[in-house]
């Protein structure tokens, strides 16, 4: 930890933070400068927070050196995390990239989310998504079917063997949820509800992670920290966009997100170009991008008539477009992805 | 509800979009433009999701007219909300602004907390705030005292008489919280919480709701909205900053949020300036600014020892800080700010 | 244009807006909903500044419907616009991406810079980045060669037959600069330099323009109309990165801008992944998934010896990793990009 | 300087950045913690660029202590800058804030523009504000009357003694502007028109700089550093709303950026309100909040006819509501800023 002091802090300032640095097991180096001096604290600065030493008289400013992330790290596990899903797919390090597709809510025509599976299985994807509780911004949106949704979506799984991700939206239906899921997806807007990070933590299913849209990576890989902290490590990251200032989309998809985490972090990183930009025009070109950039893997809205769709209808895609989609992604995969990472291994 | 054609649009495709929405029993007038055509759909737009018509072929954007908030709105009541808060305690409208304030966390020692209580009442403090459960960004930081700190919080209200208003972080916990604080608090970060807020709305407690650190204010108000359709209208809104890029102050207090809000809104509208900046030496002269710009009330940390504290000491004020802005602030609220209040009612 | 009447307005507000657009010469629709009155006003938009109105009594917010760029924009020319650079090279539309590279800053050394030259034009590249005139944040760092920067980027033009693409910083310089450079390129931080933007578009060199850090893309068309407007069309847009608020890297690569801009512009979009990321590590990736979602062009920063560089040097490639990656992007534009490109004119 | 190495730096890495930093005539001092080795360098950090030290291998993040700017900062003047305006007007530290009120452009109509002077003038204004050459998004919008405009502006000071204060958007312009200004103004979308800047230290008139849409404080302090290294220390900063994400305001105003200024620096610092916001509704408010945080001034539009105005009539006020404000305001200074100053050193 580096605690920058004021040109003006006086010496009694310098040894006040000194010692309650030493009080608290730090080993100290001063740093004199001509302007200021810097005290460098060397300790375990993970379990403390710094805020609380800026509170001090003469303290500028307190410069965090180690990431505070730990679990979650690369420096805590050098290899990639590779997470099984179930029915054999894995997702993370080298693995084929893994499609997820569905329609933004279960509806209540239980036929089309059967027609979208079928086809989503078909075109190579191996997970079913699909909200049955639905975190809507006004209360007079269509809040979701909630547990028929569950049943439904596990309907599409007897019959297509897709594996199902879907969100909770609070602790007291994790339960219901993970009953159902294969996959149990925390919402961007929920990515600091700590309580249902913790109990994410205490269950054995995968954990489909977004981030906020106002996250750091930091940010986002703590709060992968308090699930893997209460006990479960397999946690993959979702970057769905974040807040920006631009109206031609609904958010700023920052795919550069992924080879980020992939340097700071083991776990997996996916990207939700459907939120991520919110216009269906933009997703074919996008989720290309964050496949060549590295992710490993995509969730994508498909709705077998968008037009009509309660939520999100403008970011799916129609079952045609996403088969022409999946047609030059399984390509891309094969002819790019693969190969240059069969080449590294040669 | 506006409804902008491509300039390629088909005549089935306007045709297609009169259609669906005569359907909806909306009235329809085209505007044919020279390049693009206009459908101006008139109707209850509050009760459909415009993102399902951006999904139709040939639409290039919908542009909503009225706000979607409704309960919220000044449109619905055109006179100020009032909300008692207990102990003949007002806040909204013309009132004196509230002041609250109160330690970030609730921690062990119980004195502490006792000596803060005591300063704050004596200083013209309404409220004491304080967290029993803590939203917190690492797993390792301190997470609160729970129930403890309920109980130590309800011990300062017996002694000083102030009110409690503390955070509920779940909606398992609501009732416990509501059952201890006289005005519930959900945090920034829970801000889209539905659930939460749709408890929320089902308890009798006034609702302290902040703003997310990235919500726009009509999200802000939205989710004032799920909370009063929910069943419970006395909302209190919190702006506490938002994100922003600069590393000078931890978040961007948005003041002109204020009268924003009261120009949209019936709802009072409060500052917390520490939270908001995240620097001790700025709490002051934003509280003030925030009470000139039309603020109903201001929350503040205080801490009787902010280099010791759990968190956020670096934006507490010391005991004698908040007296000496108190009595700055109690000076200005006399002299300009009720005498202006008066004036325009004379 | 869409004139949204608050609720609160008079029948005399309205019927003073209708009277001064009809006095503009614009058709009048009247769409009177339960709650509030909107006007459509069809007509030449472009040339009235809707702010204006947006001052009138009554008028609560005036929107616009047709993009305000005219020449920038795809209604006013469907096919794409490829702009001739020299030597045979073409840019935009279905033309192999371009390629270019070189250091930052062009420094003492000319001979690191004809190595870097040689290097960039032996592995594919057809345009010699390097900036003579250098707008750097702070008067202490370097500020560039100025001429003497030109004349030796002509000379490494004149040995390796590159394309040498450089920075004005100021409309004085403009005619000192185009007499050197093949493309005038205009920075990021002179985007709405007007004066500057007027005088490229009177000269006949093919202008590079970057996207400002908090420019939306209609400010970024917008000084793209200038320059057009002014009589030059030969615009290449380069997005290099927004303002964002994560640390990890330096800006955000708003990679989605490349088919926003194909989609509502006919003018050629390239990516700097250099200045885009700030990280040399991310450069390669960011390449990748920027030509994948359909860029025009890459601009990449290489550097002899980034360790010695005068300015970027985190951002650089060496002339080995530039080497290297070459390699797997003229793989991937063969295999994949310019393959589709094939496909779909088959 | 604080060079905080890579988890997997080796020993050589480490020894290559202290031989660098030795080489420059910096001090070392090497923290090693158990996960990295942090670097300390001690010397004249202002002259060289950190970045170049990222590029070097091992290196993960290079962290200043000192702020860049140095002619700007508080650290090299512990006093407030007072600057001289004219006819006696100073601003800066603890003199009566400076009222700017007039016109975003200057119109063909002269008469409006003397009945705002006048009128401005009686309110109590010190300085007339009114752009000849005006930046504008889009080329189809008004440019400004350049001289004549000039020569308007002369006339209203010959007519009011009022100080001018007038924008330049290029260097070439600068003598022209500078022969009829008081107050040379650069405008936000030239914060890093570093030609400018620089052209702008080589003049006797103060400088209004204001803050770039996207510029952090240290970024803006940097851009006073580029006028004051130049040779001109008359820098009057403005704070005029960063970009932000909410649609109900034009800008995001910082006020707070008054207090951080002027902890880091010792210039005179003032607010627009009315770019700040964009809407007339929130020009008072702000204004006042403005002064109560201590803003030195403030630069307000006003419009003798704003629904006529060729620019941002939306966020000028009429001459009515400008009086009616200053009224509001010259109580707030009297009783309220200036008491308190007085009582400071009383």
């Amino acid at each position: 930890m580096i605690i920058v002091m004021e040109p003006t802090a006086k010496e009694e300032d310098i040894i006040r933070v000194v010692d309650r640095m030493e009080s608290l097991d730090f080993k100290i180096i001063l740093n004199r400068g001509q302007v200021m001096t810097v005290v460098a604290a060397i300790g375990d600065k993970r379990l403390m927070d710094p805020k609380a030493l800026e509170a001090m008289e003469g303290v500028r400013e307190v410069k965090l050196i180690q990431e505070p992330f730990k679990l979650a790290s690369r420096e805590s596990q050098r290899f990639d995390s590779i997470i099984e899903l179930g029915n054999g797919v894995k997702i993370g390090g080298n693995e084929r990239p893994v499609m997820m597709a569905g329609p933004c809510s279960v509806e209540h025509d239980l036929d089309g989310l059967l027609r979208v599976a079928h086809a989503a299985k078909a075109a190579g994807a191996k997970v079913l998504r699909g909200g049955a509780f639905k975190p809507r911004t006004s209360p007079y949106d269509f809040q979701g079917l909630e547990e028929v949704g569950l049943q439904y979506l596990a309907e599409a799984r007897a019959q297509t063997g897709l594996l199902v991700a879907t969100e909770v939206m609070d602790s007291q239906e994790l339960e219901l949820v993970a009953g159902y899921a294969d996959i149990v997806q925390i919402g961007a807007r929920n990515m600091q509800n700590f309580k249902l990070l913790k109990a994410a933590g205490s269950i054995d299913k995968p954990i489909l992670l977004k981030r906020g849209p106002s996250a750091t990576i930091k940010e986002f890989l703590l709060a992968a920290e308090h699930i893997m902290h209460a006990g479960n490590s397999n946690v993959i990251l979702c970057e769905r966009g974040i807040k920006g200032f631009d109206s031609y989309t609904r958010n700023t998809l920052d795919i550069a997100a992924v080879p980020v985490i992939k340097k700071y972090s083991h776990l997996p990183i996916i990207i939700d170009p459907s939120h991520g930009t919110g216009r269906r025009y933009l997703i074919s070109p996008m989720s290309k991008a964050s496949l060549i950039a590295g992710a490993h893997g995509l969730m994508v809205e498909v709705h077998h008539d968008p037009d009509k769709a309660y939520s999100d209808g403008a970011q799916s895609l129609t079952i045609d477009q996403f088969k022409v989609m999946m047609k030059e992604i399984d390509s891309l995969i094969d002819n790019v992805i693969m190969k240059s990472i069969e080449e590294a291994h040669a």
